[in-house]
């Protein structure tokens, strides 16, 4: 390809909305172009990657097994009616109606619309297994859309669904799409981990998430340097700190602490270490009849360490709390504890309220915790002595760096990531809202097991960005670069043998099968490197008659320090020792 | 690939609301499946085809020098209104409004948002022509979605845009992509004709459909065999089929006609050919005042012969009536006839009218038209003795076969074709709605010369089964089939020499980059056969223990009566001389 048959378009400044790198340097290269908030235009530079990332989704997705089809992306309500998410989803769910005032979807995903093609297609056992996946525009209407392609509302992605005879079918199929994920990322050249992650009200521990590692990302992901531990951090193990219960050591005493509502605050007035607080967090449910009125309301009081956050999704998971719990109002907690928020301690509420303890923190002794009085806290707290046992025990913190790994085999770290795809065994949620049978050997109708498979394949290139790239701009993994190797000719339009060279190397380089571009349009030196190391093409030869007159060419990777003189006869071999794909 | 890693689903009768051919055999091959009115899957065999037709426009659109981008199917309702477009078009443009309530169209295709995109990248003449396309999908809310993929309410359309600097170079363009459509169409193995079609409020001559040629094609088209003039019915010019106007022989003579109120009727009644008579039109036109209301209407007479047809479209381009015409009321015919329809015509009418005569009409003697007094007509009718010549005499009628070519060169046939692709002079319609302009040489700002080109990418595959079918199901061009060879083992579960000679055929073919089929299923012959015949694929090899006994197996196209032996070492080879991709 010549730079003057294809279009370049790059800025020298990001646009005031672009917050961060990647969504800064897709704006700068070139790559996309707004069209309204969190929709974009995909510009030619930006769309031969989009190309690269699907071609190799879509080999592997075939390899594993997966059959392509293609599902519509307005989809009739009906059969979203069917699965209760027409009521369920919130505004982030586009609805339209058509001439007709028929209710349609803008599909965010494909679930009820494969599982309506797999109950009528698939009857028998023995059409079992199948995967089918399609690479489709899909839309989620975001309240805030933001950091480009990262948060937008019109996206691309690739979504597969798995239908299985039984659980351990569908384990197979699981297994089957993160094995080829894993080869989908690897051969993107991206740098990631696969990391368990919450599987919500399904159940089970057949969930992953696959996150591009990246500082920026805004999710936490946890592993083990020791071990093969990973998991997001809304699942991460956390396991109590103290091994068992030491005695108690000090006298209980109601002390002072005016004005200071945080452990934080506590220790320092205290001149203790913050390991030695307990954080009170005030929950409550509500009971409520089949009219949906409330008709009871419990109190919980939820105790991490100083030092810890609360898990809401571990908290979510316990018996009492699993039906949906929120924080309590201030009139529930005065009500309870006689005393407003920044003082509060389990030892006597003024109403009975169920406490739960953080592993650690059942295990603390001598702690700081609220008086439940203003402007008081307790030292020297000890459980059994100066207040019963808490009512439960139970993992309800976030892992923090350092934390032993909950397989034993050494101490957690904790990584920034950007999830870019996500694997999910369903089981029979949506088979069983749709009645989605097959016959079994026996001739009885049972339910399809479920999962699926998603990858978003325009936040790839986000989440790309943000893994690679420099003060000059991206650095594309060879796999996805938008062209692999890029030939700067100086003074192409006024020396025979600077074209030629770059004629000949262009020519040699595409019959090989490299995806080269020559930059044919004439720009100074400088203007000419600096687009495309923006861009980031990761090879670059430049050719010019200084160097032409010793026999040379200039490479150099995009990450080098420096360029390599190399002879001019040697570069293709050169550059293919180079190259990655 | 074999047919148990693939997804092939068969149906002996078609849905009831499959009406005509291609939708009826794309739905019993299993090429899409229903989700909603106008609405389908893509399932993977379909998507196969899909794909390849898509690959092959792709080439030729890159090869054209068009560069490919994507543009949202989500858009911003903004643009659509600086063109007009979001008050001008009805309910088939599918509005929806987000969680802010803010308006966005569902794409039916993409001039605002490339126009959009041109006036903010293409300042200067030196970045022109430019010529943007991409692949997308579509959706119109068609009132009365019908005929599958023929007029679905979504649908995939390639849709390019070229950007010129004057009138000059958007010829070029225009060029350069009707040559890339004859190509594409030419590899797709179609029977197309490119005719001239109507540019309606642009003007000029700068539009051309291409039609698939079929029997069932709702699109009638206009050519001459003796030369390469063609057109579609709408534009096909019409030229007088009496080159000199006869004297008078017949005295005007009042006849009564009871009862008989066509033409047809009539003439049979007087023993007269059909094209004695003339048929009379009656139209009008409104004048309105700035506020919209009617003050002033005008009746028009149009007059074609009792065998030729009104083409409303090129009275549509007469003075007086360009602005728009309708139906005269019952009423106004009263009023300016006295008399109902079905005894109108031009003498003595008791209003003024104006009439309008077809170049033939307007060369006839001793005809016979209404008599303006129910039941009664008149015979014997001579212009300018029995009435005033014509106000306007134009070209106002269908052509039929076997007029003469307007070019002079021969007589005019007409077929039937389905429209699949139409490239577009636009002019500046869009850039000066737009402001799209780019800086000349001299500096100073121009608008944007423009065209637009698009294919029907789903409809392509009607098209092309309405033209290549037969009793047992579609016959695909090589370049389009799903898959281009089939090989049908009869006994592959059972015999080990009828499984080695399939496997290894089907990887030998796949090392040659043919796309081939084996079916390993173990249906039975007949069904197994049928199956294919249906999903249309062109060409089959049948390898059972019978033949290998004598070292042969069995070639089939999809068009040949019978079957030929062939050596089984020379399969290979014979497949080679047959296959067209």
């Amino acid at each position: 390809m010549k730079a003057s048959q294809f279009f370049i378009s790059t800025l020298k400044e990001a646009p005031a909305d672009a917050e961060i790198v990647s969504h800064k340097l897709m704006m700068r290269a070139g790559l996309i172009k707004r069209l309204g908030a969190g929709i974009y235009n995909y510009m030619p530079m930006g769309l031969r990657v989009i190309r690269k990332v699907e071609r190799i989704i879509r080999e592997e997705m075939d390899r594993a097994g997966a059959i392509e089809l293609l599902m519509p992306v307005v989809q009739p309500a009906e059969l979203w009616q069917e699965t209760g998410r027409w009521d369920k989803m919130g505004p982030e769910l586009l609805r339209v109606k058509d001439r007709h005032e028929r209710d349609f979807v803008i599909q965010p995903t494909s679930e009820e619309v494969i599982t309506d093609i797999a109950r009528q297609e698939l009857r028998s056992y023995r059409q079992l297994p199948k995967n089918f996946y399609h690479i489709q525009t899909k839309f989620r209407d975001e309240r805030r859309p933001r950091f480009g392609v990262m948060r937008g509302r019109e996206f691309t992605m690739k979504d597969a669904y798995s239908f299985d005879r039984d659980v351990e079918g569908a384990k197979k199929s699981y297994e089957a799409m993160y094995a080829a994920y894993c080869r989908i990322f690897d051969r993107l050249g991206l740098t990631y981990r696969a990391v368990a992650a919450d599987t919500g009200a399904i159940g089970g521990d057949l969930s992953h998430e696959f996150q591009v590692i990246a500082d920026t990302g805004e999710d936490a992901i946890v592993y083990c340097p020791e071990s093969d531990y990973a998991a997001n951090i809304e699942l991460a193990e956390a396991v109590a700190l103290i091994a068992e219960r030491a005695a108690a050591s000090q006298a209980l005493e109601k002390t002072p602490t005016p004005g200071k509502s945080t452990c934080a605050e506590v220790a320092e007035l205290l001149g203790l270490p913050l390991a030695r607080t307990v954080k009170s967090l005030v929950m409550a449910t509500d009971e409520k009849n089949d009219a949906g009125e409330v008709v009871g309301t419990q109190v919980w009081l939820l105790l991490v360490r100083g030092d810890h956050d609360l898990n809401e999704i571990k908290a979510g998971k316990l018996d009492g709390l699993k039906n949906g719990f929120r924080f309590a109002t201030e009139a529930e907690i005065v009500e309870h504890f006689g005393c407003k928020p920044g003082y509060l301690g389990p030892i006597g509420t003024r109403k009975p309220v169920k406490v739960v303890a953080d592993r650690t923190v059942a295990n603390m002794s001598d702690f700081v915790c609220g008086a439940n009085e203003a402007d008081f806290h307790y030292t020297g707290v000890n459980w059994g002595r100066d207040l019963p046992e808490p009512d439960l025990v139970a993992d309800i913190r976030n892992v923090v760096e350092g934390d032993p790994s909950p397989d034993g085999k050494g101490r957690l770290a904790i990584q920034r990531g950007i999830e870019v795809g996500h694997v999910f065994y369903l089981g029979t949620k949506y088979s069983k809202a749709m009645n989605a049978t097959y016959l079994d050997e026996t001739g009885k109708p049972r339910l399809m097991e479920m999962g699926c498979y998603g990858i978003g394949v325009t936040r790839i290139l986000g989440a790309a960005i943000e893994q690679n790239h420099d003060e000059r701009g991206i650095i594309w993994p060879d796999a996805m670069a938008p062209f692999t190797v890029v030939i700067c000719p100086i003074g192409y339009d006024r020396s025979e043998e600077v074209r030629a060279a770059a004629d000949r190397l262009h020519g040699e380089l595409q019959a090989l099968g490299v995806d080269v571009m020559l930059d044919d349009r004439g720009e100074r030196p400088g203007a000419m490197f600096a687009d495309w190391e923006l861009i980031g093409i990761p090879h670059r030869v430049v050719i010019s008659d200084r160097g032409l007159k010793d026999g040379k060419v200039e490479y150099q990777g995009r990450r080098d320090a420096q360029a390599t003189a190399v002879a001019a006869g040697e570069v293709v071999a050169w550059l293919q020792g180079k190259l990655s794909v």
